[in-house]
């Protein structure tokens, strides 16, 4: 069933090199070579003291020696030896252990160069592994996650889906799949019997399991791609709700990693906070809140979008701020409330500190579910945090059921079902054994394009294009 | 002879552990444990795909697991085992390379720390190399320099040192010196009988021999101070004398790397550019040069002291600037020379391209060392890089010649050289046996404190903190 495109651009007979640790200096880098040329690689351009043959060393063993130019001593260094199958990529590998300077590691990188080892582009390493068939394409992507991580949930869906959780359920489905596709077409060379091999009953029961299977992944994926970038949520406020002292007292409850986040794809107003291993990036709409009545006007502005992506609206306000009835508050919070119909909307009255108990008490009959802080003095933020968490699906850490965070996965996830209602209907339609078949066809192409036993040159491309050099 | 002060900080018994690797994102990453517990840390952490026992696996061998923390697995990675004394530092050494995810790294390290291992302190893995007998103390400074090392002279006098050159230069100077002690002190036993085990004739000429070696060592330093540093070469000249081109025109020839270093020990004006291996910082005068009249009343402002740090002055004038003559040029240059008395000036006159061929002539008679160039056309500037090289002395590339680079070195040889010569004018004295044997031992103590047999906590204190953490 492999029919692999082979890739022109990146020749799996070249042996490659690239820097496999961060860039800069520290103690330890490392460069990694691979292909059939690695061993030879090695002997080519290291010394080892013990002076033996670098290939008649067994693999997964480490060599102390000093990497050569000629007579010039480049550094000293530890040489690890993975010989083929039995190494990350599948092909005889090198790792140099040199010290960290990046004068060196490039003095390395261009001595390797001029023996005759080429660059590795983005993900070469990896690509090579998918390959020669040491991971398949799902599992291949979760490298790249893994790598990208910044919270536990994240971490461990990229580690589930690597170590094959995701792939393996796929292959169940393809296999009974398949089992039930050869049993069609074996009809097929029968057809003027007119036997039925295939109990259609039976076959009827695997496609509703496989329906409700897919169906699973692929409202995972919701939950999946808020694990992979975090929660947004957005918060509603004057300025002095007191929104800092609240993402504060959270942060000092969790030692959890506060960062303005800067690049193209977040915003540098985001605040990211992490709790209980989930990821929330909390969105500033301040400036909605203040001109809460002319919001059309602004037009679609960029803030406005923002609050449309947030799963959460945290209404933030400060409770000495409203007259003992909350009449004003409670129009604000309709009017959010109709704003945004879709979004959960949580009430937060911070500065409770200061009020009386009748104010409180005012304040918890008319809004039951608000929640009642002071972010200064630390109080409630416990009960708060516990909301959020409670609001988000939060047994997928511990569940182990499979979460699709890929979109490239979601697609191929959809066009599948798609093709399985087909054959559904096509088998209460009572259609012949051949038509049925291109459907089944189709829908083992999709799930073998999850897992790249269906693939080609471009899709392969895009994938490994956004790894980093030297993985 | 060694009289350690143990170090109460850094207790040797402790299991440490550190991130080897640059930390950031990469493909890999290596997280290093060195001491008694290594191996034991290893298997409270890691779970072997073989299942077998890491404790019962040879030195040197790699390999494949999970890092777990209880149920929860925190990364595939690869264990690779050093068992003392087999190990950088002399310890039971384990390196494990994880995915080079920040998050991943800390987690693994917060699981080590958890399970009993202490966060390294900078240098602390060179530290106990140096402790345990592997590298004496010059060689473990060396390793310093050669992460830190940004070009091809300073690598290689950093990688010679590493690889004890140095240390065997004192080595034997300190044998011979020793022997001689020896016998002195022998005769002291025997002091009513009044013989001489040491020839005083060949103690004389081994005096000499290490006076000779002593001042050569000495006068490295000048060469090794250069090297490590970069050579601080002063541009004086008008802004629109063509430095930029010069500096752009020579950096195209090399393929060398311009940077803006910033820093607290070196300036933002300073460019810095490699010719074959050597490092030159240029130090832009410019606005000396302007105020030439004027410079006492700069008072001793940043840019003069650079001036007086320089070991070249570069003299850059525009030969259009000046009538055909050249006078005024002559008085400048002699007002620089007189300025600089100890400084080599290099003149260089620039834009020649527009000069007819008679004033080419009338520079050339007046100013014979001039070097002409034409920056923008790429004219003069191989011959100007070769007169820079030959202004230094680029033997030290390949002569194998010891060159001193370290302060603390030069400032302890200095010490012995003062020494020895107490010991040399106490033989023409005749001095008694006793007090000969005091200057000797003082001599021997400081050759001690070059290679660490001689050492204390403060010493190694600000040896090691230097170094960067995980080293």
């Amino acid at each position: 069933m492999k029919f692999f495109v082979p890739l022109q651009s990146m020749q799996n007979q070249d042996t490659i090199v690239a820097l496999a640790t961060p860039s800069g200096a520290g103690a330890i880098s490392i460069i990694r070579i691979s292909g059939p040329e690695a061993l030879e690689m090695g002997v080519s351009v290291f010394k080892p003291v013990s002076k033996k043959d670098l290939r008649s060393q067994h693999t997964h063993t480490v060599h102390l020696g000093h990497i050569i130019d000629d007579a010039r001593i480049i550094d000293e260094v530890l040489v690890t030896i993975f010989k083929n199958p039995k190494s990350y990529t599948g092909e005889d590998v090198l790792e140099i252990s040199c010290h960290g300077s990046p004068y060196i590691q490039q003095e390395i990188i261009q001595l390797l160069l001029r023996k005759g080892c080429r660059s590795a582009q983005a993900g070469e390493f990896t690509l090579r592994a998918f390959l020669n068939g040491k991971m398949d394409l799902s599992q291949a992507e979760a490298v790249a996650d893994l790598i990208a991580s910044e919270n536990e949930a994240a971490h461990q869906v990229a580690i589930q889906q690597m170590r094959g959780g995701f792939s393996n359920e796929i292959a169940k489905l393809r296999e009974e799949l398949l089992n039930f596709a050869s049993l069609i077409e074996l009809e097929l060379d029968f057809a003027e019997e007119d036997v039925e091999f295939a109990d259609r009953v039976q076959f009827e029961g695997l496609l509703l399991k496989i329906e409700n299977v897919l169906k699973k992944l692929i409202d995972s994926f919701a939950t999946g791609n808020v694990i992979k970038a975090g929660i947004p949520v957005a918060i509603a406020g004057a300025p002095n709700a007191g929104k800092s002292t609240l993402l504060n007292a959270l942060l000092n409850e969790e030692r959890a990693i506060v960062s303005d986040i800067a690049g193209t794809t977040r915003d540098a107003i985001e605040d990211e906070l992490v709790i209980k291993g989930i990821g929330f990036r909390f969105i500033d709409t301040a400036g909605i809140r203040d001109t809460v009545d002319t919001i059309e006007s602004i037009g679609i502005s960029k803030t406005y979008e923002k609050m449309q992506q947030a799963r959460l609206v945290l209404f933030l306000f400060d409770a000495n701020d409203y007259h003992d009835t909350y009449v004003t508050l409670e129009v604000e919070v309709n009017r959010i409330q109709n704003k945004y119909p879709q979004k959960q909307v949580l009430l937060i009255a911070n500065k409770t500190d200061l009020l009386d108990e009748n104010r409180i008490h005012t304040l918890q009959t008319k809004f039951p579910d608000a929640i009642l802080i002071s972010a200064l003095n630390q109080d409630g933020i416990e009960q708060l945090k516990e909301k959020l968490l409670s609001l988000v699906n939060t047994g997928v850490l511990s569940s182990g059921d499979t979460i699709v965070t890929n979109a490239r996965h979601y697609d191929s996830l959809n066009k599948a079902l798609a093709e399985i209602k087909k054959v559904q209907q096509g088998l209460q339609e009572e259609l012949s054994g051949d038509l049925l078949a291109i459907d089944i066809r189709q829908a083992l192409y999709y799930f073998g394009e999850i897992t790249g036993q269906v693939t080609n040159d471009e899709l392969l491309g895009n994938i490994f294009a956004n790894f980093c050099i030297g993985k």
